[in-house]
Protein backbone atom coordinates (compact mmCIF):
# COMPACT_ATOMS: atom_id res chain seq x y z
CA UNK A 1 0.00 0.00 0.00
CA UNK A 2 2.68 2.18 0.64
CA UNK A 3 3.18 3.25 -3.08
CA UNK A 4 -0.34 4.56 -3.66
CA UNK A 5 0.83 7.59 -1.15
CA UNK A 6 -2.66 7.38 0.51
CA UNK A 7 -1.96 8.34 4.17
CA UNK A 8 -5.50 7.68 5.47
CA UNK A 9 -5.42 4.41 3.81
CA UNK A 10 -1.87 3.89 5.36
CA UNK A 11 -3.27 4.65 8.56
CA UNK A 12 -6.08 2.66 8.64
CA UNK A 13 -4.17 -0.18 7.77
CA UNK A 14 -1.99 0.77 10.09
CA UNK A 15 -4.69 0.41 12.86
CA UNK A 16 -6.01 -3.20 11.81
CA UNK A 17 -2.74 -4.38 11.44
CA UNK A 18 -2.13 -3.62 15.42
CA UNK A 19 -5.40 -6.39 15.88
CA UNK A 20 -4.12 -9.76 17.18
CA UNK A 21 -2.91 -11.85 14.62
CA UNK A 22 -3.18 -9.46 11.77
CA UNK A 23 -0.20 -8.89 9.71
CA UNK A 24 0.15 -6.30 6.47
CA UNK A 25 -1.40 -7.85 4.03
CA UNK A 26 -4.67 -9.45 5.97
CA UNK A 27 -4.84 -5.57 7.45
CA UNK A 28 -4.63 -4.39 3.97
CA UNK A 29 -7.79 -6.75 2.73
CA UNK A 30 -9.37 -5.17 5.70
CA UNK A 31 -8.55 -1.59 4.91
CA UNK A 32 -9.74 -2.36 1.02
CA UNK A 33 -13.25 -3.29 2.56
CA UNK A 34 -13.73 -0.56 4.66
CA UNK A 35 -12.98 2.18 1.90
CA UNK A 36 -14.53 0.14 -0.89
CA UNK A 37 -18.14 -0.49 1.77
CA UNK A 38 -20.92 1.80 2.09
CA UNK A 39 -20.44 5.09 3.90
CA UNK A 40 -22.81 4.15 6.70
CA UNK A 41 -21.31 0.85 6.95
CA UNK A 42 -18.09 2.25 7.87
CA UNK A 43 -19.95 4.79 10.41
CA UNK A 44 -21.93 1.91 12.32
CA UNK A 45 -17.85 0.36 12.15
CA UNK A 46 -16.25 3.16 13.82
CA UNK A 47 -19.58 4.31 16.06
CA UNK A 48 -19.21 0.32 17.75
CA UNK A 49 -16.06 0.64 18.00
CA UNK A 50 -16.32 4.17 20.20
CA UNK A 51 -19.59 2.66 21.60
CA UNK A 52 -17.82 -0.80 23.25
CA UNK A 53 -14.82 1.05 24.51
CA UNK A 54 -16.98 3.76 26.02
CA UNK A 55 -19.50 1.22 27.72
CA UNK A 56 -17.61 -1.69 28.58
CA UNK A 57 -15.88 -1.39 31.61
CA UNK A 58 -14.63 -4.19 34.35
CA UNK A 59 -17.38 -5.96 36.79
CA UNK A 60 -16.79 -4.38 40.75
CA UNK A 61 -17.59 -8.08 42.14
CA UNK A 62 -15.73 -10.33 39.48
CA UNK A 63 -13.77 -8.74 36.72
CA UNK A 64 -15.58 -9.79 33.73
CA UNK A 65 -16.86 -7.68 31.24
CA UNK A 66 -19.90 -5.40 32.33
CA UNK A 67 -21.87 -2.23 30.77
CA UNK A 68 -22.82 -1.02 34.54
CA UNK A 69 -21.09 -2.02 38.15
CA UNK A 70 -21.84 -5.75 38.03
CA UNK A 71 -22.01 -7.99 34.91
CA UNK A 72 -24.87 -9.85 34.07
CA UNK A 73 -24.04 -12.95 35.63
CA UNK A 74 -22.98 -11.62 39.23
CA UNK A 75 -26.51 -9.94 38.72
CA UNK A 76 -28.62 -12.94 38.46
CA UNK A 77 -26.18 -15.64 40.08
CA UNK A 78 -25.34 -16.98 43.38
CA UNK A 79 -21.64 -16.83 44.57
CA UNK A 80 -22.04 -20.24 45.90
CA UNK A 81 -20.01 -21.97 43.62
CA UNK A 82 -17.07 -19.28 42.15
CA UNK A 83 -15.45 -20.65 39.13
CA UNK A 84 -11.34 -18.48 38.98
CA UNK A 85 -10.53 -18.25 35.12
CA UNK A 86 -7.90 -16.13 33.92
CA UNK A 87 -9.99 -13.37 31.11
CA UNK A 88 -13.06 -12.20 30.48
CA UNK A 89 -12.93 -14.21 27.29
CA UNK A 90 -12.64 -17.60 29.41
CA UNK A 91 -15.64 -16.83 31.03
CA UNK A 92 -17.35 -16.74 27.94
CA UNK A 93 -15.94 -20.04 26.54
CA UNK A 94 -16.99 -21.58 29.65
CA UNK A 95 -20.76 -19.70 29.38
CA UNK A 96 -20.73 -21.59 25.64
CA UNK A 97 -20.25 -25.14 27.02
CA UNK A 98 -24.12 -24.40 29.04
CA UNK A 99 -22.97 -26.67 31.68
CA UNK A 100 -21.73 -24.20 34.34
CA UNK A 101 -24.46 -21.96 36.71
CA UNK A 102 -22.23 -20.53 38.83
CA UNK A 103 -20.29 -17.20 39.24
CA UNK A 104 -17.27 -16.08 38.40
CA UNK A 105 -13.49 -14.43 39.21
CA UNK A 106 -11.41 -13.16 36.72
CA UNK A 107 -7.96 -12.53 37.34
CA UNK A 108 -6.77 -10.51 34.62
CA UNK A 109 -3.43 -12.52 34.24
CA UNK A 110 -1.39 -15.79 35.43
CA UNK A 111 1.55 -15.56 38.02
CA UNK A 112 4.69 -15.38 35.89
CA UNK A 113 7.39 -14.59 37.44
CA UNK A 114 9.54 -14.54 34.06
CA UNK A 115 7.15 -11.63 32.77
CA UNK A 116 7.63 -10.00 36.35
CA UNK A 117 3.53 -10.87 36.92
CA UNK A 118 3.17 -11.85 40.75
CA UNK A 119 0.40 -12.38 43.12
CA UNK A 120 -0.21 -9.01 43.68
CA UNK A 121 -0.87 -8.29 40.20
CA UNK A 122 -3.47 -9.88 39.37
CA UNK A 123 -6.76 -10.05 41.60
CA UNK A 124 -5.89 -12.95 44.00
CA UNK A 125 -6.31 -10.19 47.24
CA UNK A 126 -9.84 -9.75 45.56
CA UNK A 127 -10.95 -13.27 45.37
CA UNK A 128 -9.89 -13.89 48.69
CA UNK A 129 -12.11 -11.57 50.14
CA UNK A 130 -15.29 -12.76 47.41
CA UNK A 131 -14.58 -16.52 49.53
CA UNK A 132 -13.77 -15.49 52.77
CA UNK A 133 -16.81 -13.04 53.42
CA UNK A 134 -19.09 -14.79 51.00
CA UNK A 135 -21.52 -17.53 51.62
CA UNK A 136 -19.14 -19.43 48.76
CA UNK A 137 -19.33 -23.12 49.33
CA UNK A 138 -16.34 -24.37 46.75
CA UNK A 139 -13.76 -22.60 43.94
CA UNK A 140 -13.36 -23.76 40.72
CA UNK A 141 -9.81 -23.17 39.81
CA UNK A 142 -9.79 -23.06 35.58
CA UNK A 143 -6.89 -21.23 35.16
CA UNK A 144 -5.30 -23.38 31.64
CA UNK A 145 -3.45 -26.58 32.20
CA UNK A 146 -0.41 -24.73 31.13
CA UNK A 147 2.92 -23.49 33.51
CA UNK A 148 1.55 -20.57 34.46
CA UNK A 149 -1.72 -21.37 34.81
CA UNK A 150 -1.13 -24.17 36.71
CA UNK A 151 1.36 -22.58 39.25
CA UNK A 152 -1.51 -20.02 40.23
CA UNK A 153 -4.10 -22.54 40.68
CA UNK A 154 -2.04 -24.30 42.96
CA UNK A 155 -0.77 -20.81 44.77
CA UNK A 156 -4.51 -20.00 44.73
CA UNK A 157 -5.50 -23.61 46.59
CA UNK A 158 -3.25 -23.03 48.99
CA UNK A 159 -4.50 -19.81 50.18
CA UNK A 160 -8.75 -21.02 50.08
CA UNK A 161 -8.12 -24.42 51.61
CA UNK A 162 -7.26 -23.06 55.35
CA UNK A 163 -10.64 -21.67 55.08
CA UNK A 164 -12.67 -24.93 55.03
CA UNK A 165 -14.02 -24.31 51.35
CA UNK A 166 -14.28 -26.94 48.79
CA UNK A 167 -11.16 -25.98 46.23
CA UNK A 168 -11.33 -28.05 42.79
CA UNK A 169 -9.53 -28.05 39.15
CA UNK A 170 -10.85 -28.35 35.93
CA UNK A 171 -9.90 -32.14 34.61
CA UNK A 172 -7.37 -32.36 32.41
CA UNK A 173 -7.78 -34.96 29.74
CA UNK A 174 -8.12 -36.02 25.74
CA UNK A 175 -10.49 -33.66 24.56
CA UNK A 176 -13.44 -35.08 22.80
CA UNK A 177 -13.15 -35.95 19.31
CA UNK A 178 -9.67 -36.40 19.08
CA UNK A 179 -7.88 -39.74 18.50
CA UNK A 180 -5.98 -41.40 20.96
CA UNK A 181 -2.42 -42.04 19.13
CA UNK A 182 -2.38 -38.35 18.38
CA UNK A 183 -2.50 -36.85 21.88
CA UNK A 184 1.01 -36.18 23.89
CA UNK A 185 2.17 -38.14 26.28
CA UNK A 186 1.44 -35.59 29.31
CA UNK A 187 -2.09 -35.96 28.74
CA UNK A 188 -2.67 -39.50 28.21
CA UNK A 189 -1.21 -39.77 31.40
CA UNK A 190 -3.07 -37.39 33.17
CA UNK A 191 -6.17 -39.03 31.54
CA UNK A 192 -5.12 -42.22 32.87
CA UNK A 193 -4.05 -40.93 36.57
CA UNK A 194 -7.90 -39.20 36.42
CA UNK A 195 -9.74 -41.91 34.99
CA UNK A 196 -13.30 -42.37 36.59
CA UNK A 197 -15.16 -45.33 37.28
CA UNK A 198 -18.59 -46.20 35.07
CA UNK B 1 -20.70 -13.96 23.38
CA UNK B 2 -24.33 -14.27 23.78
CA UNK B 3 -24.21 -15.70 27.14
CA UNK B 4 -22.44 -12.29 28.09
CA UNK B 5 -25.29 -10.14 27.22
CA UNK B 6 -23.04 -6.71 26.11
CA UNK B 7 -25.36 -5.58 23.62
CA UNK B 8 -22.15 -2.91 22.63
CA UNK B 9 -19.98 -6.03 22.67
CA UNK B 10 -21.97 -8.32 20.68
CA UNK B 11 -22.26 -5.12 17.91
CA UNK B 12 -18.85 -4.94 17.70
CA UNK B 13 -18.06 -8.67 17.04
CA UNK B 14 -20.93 -8.20 14.61
CA UNK B 15 -18.97 -5.35 12.80
CA UNK B 16 -15.43 -7.25 13.09
CA UNK B 17 -17.18 -10.35 11.28
CA UNK B 18 -17.71 -9.02 8.04
CA UNK B 19 -14.78 -7.91 7.36
CA UNK B 20 -13.28 -10.85 4.48
CA UNK B 21 -12.57 -14.05 5.49
CA UNK B 22 -13.20 -12.78 9.43
CA UNK B 23 -15.84 -15.83 11.46
CA UNK B 24 -17.28 -15.47 14.65
CA UNK B 25 -14.29 -16.57 16.84
CA UNK B 26 -12.18 -14.52 15.54
CA UNK B 27 -14.32 -11.50 15.13
CA UNK B 28 -14.88 -12.08 18.92
CA UNK B 29 -11.07 -11.78 19.55
CA UNK B 30 -10.82 -8.46 17.72
CA UNK B 31 -13.34 -6.96 19.68
CA UNK B 32 -11.63 -8.77 22.92
CA UNK B 33 -8.48 -6.61 21.91
CA UNK B 34 -10.37 -3.51 21.50
CA UNK B 35 -12.32 -3.51 24.39
CA UNK B 36 -9.22 -4.45 26.83
CA UNK B 37 -7.22 -1.87 24.88
CA UNK B 38 -6.54 1.63 26.18
CA UNK B 39 -8.99 4.35 25.06
CA UNK B 40 -6.77 6.73 23.05
CA UNK B 41 -5.94 3.30 21.01
CA UNK B 42 -10.09 3.20 20.14
CA UNK B 43 -10.36 6.81 19.34
CA UNK B 44 -7.41 6.24 16.74
CA UNK B 45 -8.93 3.16 15.28
CA UNK B 46 -12.50 4.63 14.78
CA UNK B 47 -11.15 7.93 13.49
CA UNK B 48 -8.99 6.12 11.04
CA UNK B 49 -11.97 4.01 9.77
CA UNK B 50 -13.89 7.66 9.12
CA UNK B 51 -11.17 9.69 8.09
CA UNK B 52 -10.67 7.17 5.12
CA UNK B 53 -14.12 6.34 4.24
CA UNK B 54 -14.50 10.53 4.19
CA UNK B 55 -11.11 11.15 2.01
CA UNK B 56 -11.10 8.39 -0.35
CA UNK B 57 -12.97 8.51 -3.48
CA UNK B 58 -12.00 7.39 -7.11
CA UNK B 59 -9.14 8.98 -9.25
CA UNK B 60 -11.19 10.51 -12.42
CA UNK B 61 -8.84 9.22 -14.96
CA UNK B 62 -7.80 5.36 -14.13
CA UNK B 63 -10.25 4.43 -10.98
CA UNK B 64 -7.18 3.98 -8.76
CA UNK B 65 -8.04 5.12 -4.62
CA UNK B 66 -7.46 8.68 -4.67
CA UNK B 67 -7.02 11.60 -1.98
CA UNK B 68 -8.42 14.38 -4.85
CA UNK B 69 -9.69 14.36 -8.43
CA UNK B 70 -6.28 12.19 -9.06
CA UNK B 71 -4.77 9.55 -7.87
CA UNK B 72 -1.07 9.99 -6.75
CA UNK B 73 0.00 8.25 -9.82
CA UNK B 74 -2.42 9.73 -12.23
CA UNK B 75 -0.30 12.42 -11.18
CA UNK B 76 3.34 12.17 -12.20
CA UNK B 77 3.48 9.06 -14.84
CA UNK B 78 2.63 9.17 -18.58
CA UNK B 79 -0.23 7.88 -20.36
CA UNK B 80 1.76 6.35 -22.77
CA UNK B 81 1.82 2.73 -21.39
CA UNK B 82 -1.61 1.62 -19.70
CA UNK B 83 -2.22 -1.49 -17.15
CA UNK B 84 -5.25 -2.83 -16.71
CA UNK B 85 -6.73 -4.40 -13.94
CA UNK B 86 -9.45 -5.26 -11.86
CA UNK B 87 -9.51 -3.47 -8.50
CA UNK B 88 -7.37 -0.88 -7.21
CA UNK B 89 -5.51 -3.55 -4.63
CA UNK B 90 -4.19 -4.54 -8.01
CA UNK B 91 -2.50 -1.71 -8.58
CA UNK B 92 -0.82 -2.38 -5.14
CA UNK B 93 0.38 -5.01 -5.56
CA UNK B 94 2.30 -4.49 -9.43
CA UNK B 95 3.18 -1.18 -7.70
CA UNK B 96 4.77 -3.35 -5.07
CA UNK B 97 7.07 -5.17 -7.75
CA UNK B 98 8.16 -2.33 -8.63
CA UNK B 99 8.95 -3.40 -12.08
CA UNK B 100 6.38 -1.14 -13.81
CA UNK B 101 6.38 2.87 -13.95
CA UNK B 102 3.53 3.21 -16.55
CA UNK B 103 -0.02 4.80 -16.09
CA UNK B 104 -3.22 2.48 -14.89
CA UNK B 105 -6.57 1.84 -16.06
CA UNK B 106 -8.68 0.07 -13.05
CA UNK B 107 -11.81 -1.79 -14.48
CA UNK B 108 -13.95 -2.22 -11.12
CA UNK B 109 -14.85 -5.15 -12.48
CA UNK B 110 -14.42 -8.42 -14.84
CA UNK B 111 -16.83 -9.48 -17.39
CA UNK B 112 -19.16 -12.11 -16.03
CA UNK B 113 -22.15 -13.31 -17.42
CA UNK B 114 -23.01 -15.51 -13.85
CA UNK B 115 -22.68 -12.60 -11.95
CA UNK B 116 -24.64 -10.32 -14.38
CA UNK B 117 -21.55 -8.19 -14.87
CA UNK B 118 -21.95 -7.14 -18.35
CA UNK B 119 -19.08 -4.89 -20.20
CA UNK B 120 -21.29 -2.00 -19.87
CA UNK B 121 -21.21 -2.54 -15.98
CA UNK B 122 -17.65 -2.19 -15.82
CA UNK B 123 -15.37 0.93 -17.13
CA UNK B 124 -14.23 -0.57 -20.76
CA UNK B 125 -15.90 2.89 -22.05
CA UNK B 126 -13.69 5.04 -20.11
CA UNK B 127 -10.52 2.99 -20.59
CA UNK B 128 -11.31 3.22 -24.92
CA UNK B 129 -12.06 7.01 -24.31
CA UNK B 130 -8.35 7.49 -22.83
CA UNK B 131 -6.63 5.05 -25.20
CA UNK B 132 -8.16 6.78 -28.20
CA UNK B 133 -7.70 10.65 -27.36
CA UNK B 134 -4.45 9.87 -25.58
CA UNK B 135 -1.03 9.46 -26.29
CA UNK B 136 -1.20 5.61 -25.48
CA UNK B 137 1.17 3.13 -27.20
CA UNK B 138 0.87 0.25 -25.14
CA UNK B 139 -2.08 -1.37 -23.17
CA UNK B 140 -0.96 -4.08 -21.23
CA UNK B 141 -3.87 -6.23 -19.82
CA UNK B 142 -3.21 -7.36 -16.52
CA UNK B 143 -6.68 -9.13 -15.40
CA UNK B 144 -6.08 -12.64 -13.62
CA UNK B 145 -5.55 -15.21 -15.61
CA UNK B 146 -8.95 -17.05 -14.86
CA UNK B 147 -12.10 -17.44 -16.47
CA UNK B 148 -13.37 -13.76 -16.14
CA UNK B 149 -10.23 -12.16 -16.15
CA UNK B 150 -8.82 -14.07 -19.11
CA UNK B 151 -12.32 -13.05 -21.20
CA UNK B 152 -12.56 -9.37 -20.12
CA UNK B 153 -8.90 -9.11 -21.47
CA UNK B 154 -9.57 -10.84 -24.99
CA UNK B 155 -12.97 -8.32 -24.94
CA UNK B 156 -10.85 -5.63 -24.79
CA UNK B 157 -8.00 -6.33 -26.81
CA UNK B 158 -10.26 -6.64 -29.66
CA UNK B 159 -12.08 -3.22 -28.76
CA UNK B 160 -8.52 -1.32 -28.84
CA UNK B 161 -6.43 -3.84 -31.56
CA UNK B 162 -8.33 -1.18 -34.76
CA UNK B 163 -6.95 1.70 -33.65
CA UNK B 164 -3.34 0.22 -33.83
CA UNK B 165 -2.06 0.33 -30.37
CA UNK B 166 0.06 -2.49 -28.63
CA UNK B 167 -2.15 -4.49 -27.05
CA UNK B 168 -0.10 -6.94 -24.21
CA UNK B 169 -1.25 -9.50 -22.02
CA UNK B 170 1.23 -10.42 -18.60
CA UNK B 171 2.99 -13.50 -19.01
CA UNK B 172 1.57 -17.16 -17.27
CA UNK B 173 3.83 -19.09 -16.33
CA UNK B 174 5.59 -21.31 -13.24
CA UNK B 175 5.88 -18.83 -10.23
CA UNK B 176 9.06 -17.64 -9.05
CA UNK B 177 10.33 -20.55 -6.18
CA UNK B 178 7.65 -23.23 -6.93
CA UNK B 179 9.03 -26.65 -8.07
CA UNK B 180 7.93 -28.01 -11.46
CA UNK B 181 6.63 -31.39 -9.53
CA UNK B 182 3.54 -29.39 -8.31
CA UNK B 183 2.67 -27.12 -10.70
CA UNK B 184 -0.90 -27.74 -12.43
CA UNK B 185 -0.65 -28.77 -16.46
CA UNK B 186 -2.49 -25.48 -17.54
CA UNK B 187 0.36 -23.82 -16.54
CA UNK B 188 3.47 -26.10 -17.28
CA UNK B 189 1.56 -25.81 -20.88
CA UNK B 190 1.53 -22.15 -20.76
CA UNK B 191 4.98 -22.11 -19.54
CA UNK B 192 6.14 -24.21 -22.53
CA UNK B 193 4.11 -22.38 -24.78
CA UNK B 194 5.49 -19.07 -23.58
CA UNK B 195 8.91 -19.93 -23.68
CA UNK B 196 11.73 -17.45 -24.44
CA UNK B 197 14.81 -17.90 -25.84
CA UNK B 198 17.98 -17.09 -23.31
Amino acid sequence: MDNSNLESLDRLTNEFSKLPGVGKKTAARYAYYIVTSPKEQAEAFADAILNAKNTIRFCEKCGNFADGKLCPICKTRSEETICVVKEPKDVSAIEKAHSYKGSYHVLHGTINPLQNVAPKDIKIAELLERVVKGQTKEVILATSPDVEGEATAMYIASLIKPYNIKVTRIAQGLATGTQLEFADEVTIARSIQDRREI
